[in-house]
């Protein structure tokens, strides 16, 4: 059975307009491959709320699992949660369980349950809570859509929380191994070990280091098996690298 | 007249896999808004065929301008010159203006041009090269796509050539405010500020330094005057932000 496949869609005009450099991507590419689901897509798109409703249809139809990061919040421009509900047909309003999350969590801190908290309590009819433990205010799974906050360590926690529930498949392993010559002179062999080795797929990443062009090559499979044979092969063929 | 826009899309299963953190789209973005052009979506997808010839198809008929990052290197995973082609209908060979450039790379630097190199030099019909000073093979433009390799200091150099040929419009400008308050306690006078100055965008990017919460204000436009009369409002409104 292939593995379950899966799409990240990050919100937010701060990406695109070069202020921030995303990572939650990454983390979270970095987690699928651990769990067997296969990431085919990552999408940056802005804060508008047709634009999201469009992506979000498109890649939860296109895919198994479909995660978004940011537009979670308390202000005006949070307006993910609202994007999603349309996308999905459904109702959104404040909703007693969130909302008994964020009283209690605030509460235990001294902090007002204002008008604008309050915002953060509006999950789609259907959808359950992703919880967050570092700020009270949750996420939610409605569908296949995973809905995530943009703040890196509320993100991380919320996927933690979250991946243990979903099907995953066969883990995609690795092995790296590093040659200090340029990815040209070895790109004969490297398509000569693709050829005899088609479960195991060849990646190679040149650089350049202090004026020396090396190449980064990385083996993958989801068959521990067929990536030692795969390795080995690699090691004999390269056997300079580290 | 509305801002030229573009979409950057990044093909490489090492992003996907989560084995390399992407850095060539966040530095365009942060160009592009200097010369006035409206980055609109990323979208970072595999090395596979029928994968890329998609997303160029559907990319640049939706924006003025699409960007791509990586697959054009010697390897038999170097893909993209292929199915950028295919995508414009154009006839992909080895060209003579490519290739000339290549053996004058190779010559001056005593390397061997080998087959492999030699593939760096293929290039769709009709296409415009763009310079690549760091390690000669060129990257290309066809119709409004614009080929660029993956390896960092190499796609940064060829945005440095590319970028003065395309047409721009009004730069956005920004201005930021960092307070530490959370973010939930201005979301109000935030909300009210950004009614009151319709052309500035108001953006708020909540954080966690050393357990206290704070939020970094960002006001962007491409109207100096209007940025300048909405920074100073926000500045008003929040006086201890710095």
């Amino acid at each position: 059975m292939p593995n379950p496949t899966a799409a990240i869609l990050i919100i937010g005009d701060e990406i695109l307009t070069g202020r921030t450099r995303e990572g939650n991507a990454h983390y979270l590419a970095g987690e699928l491959v651990k769990v067997g689901i296969d990431l085919r897509q990552i999408r940056v798109i802005s804060d508008d709320h047709a634009t999201i409703v469009a992506a979000v249809r498109e890649l939860s139809a296109s895919h198994d699992q479909l995660f978004t990061s940011g537009g979670i919040g308390p202000t005006h421009d949070d307006i993910t949660a609202d994007a999603v509900a349309e996308a999905f047909d459904a109702r959104l309003d404040v909703r007693d369980d969130a909302r008994a999350i964020l009283a209690a969590h605030y509460a235990a801190r001294g902090v007002d349950f204002t008008p604008a908290r309050l915002r953060m309590a509006r999950i789609p009819e259907g959808a359950t809570l992703i919880d967050n433990p570092v700020s009270g205010a949750p996420g939610f799974s409605i569908g296949n859509c995973h809905v995530m906050a943009g703040v890196p360590n509320i993100f991380q926690a919320m996927v933690t929380g979250l991946l243990p529930r979903l099907t995953g498949g066969q883990p995609l392993m690795s092995r790296d191994w590093m040659v200090m010559v340029p990815e040209a002179s070895i790109a004969d062999q490297l398509r000569a070990l693709a050829e005899t080795h088609p479960e195991v797929s060849f990646g190679s990443y040149p650089f350049v280091q202090e004026g020396h062009y090396g190449t980064n090559l990385v083996a993958r499979s989801t068959d521990a098996a067929a990536l030692e044979a795969g390795f080995a092969a690699l090691q004999t063929a390269f056997p300079e690298g580290k």
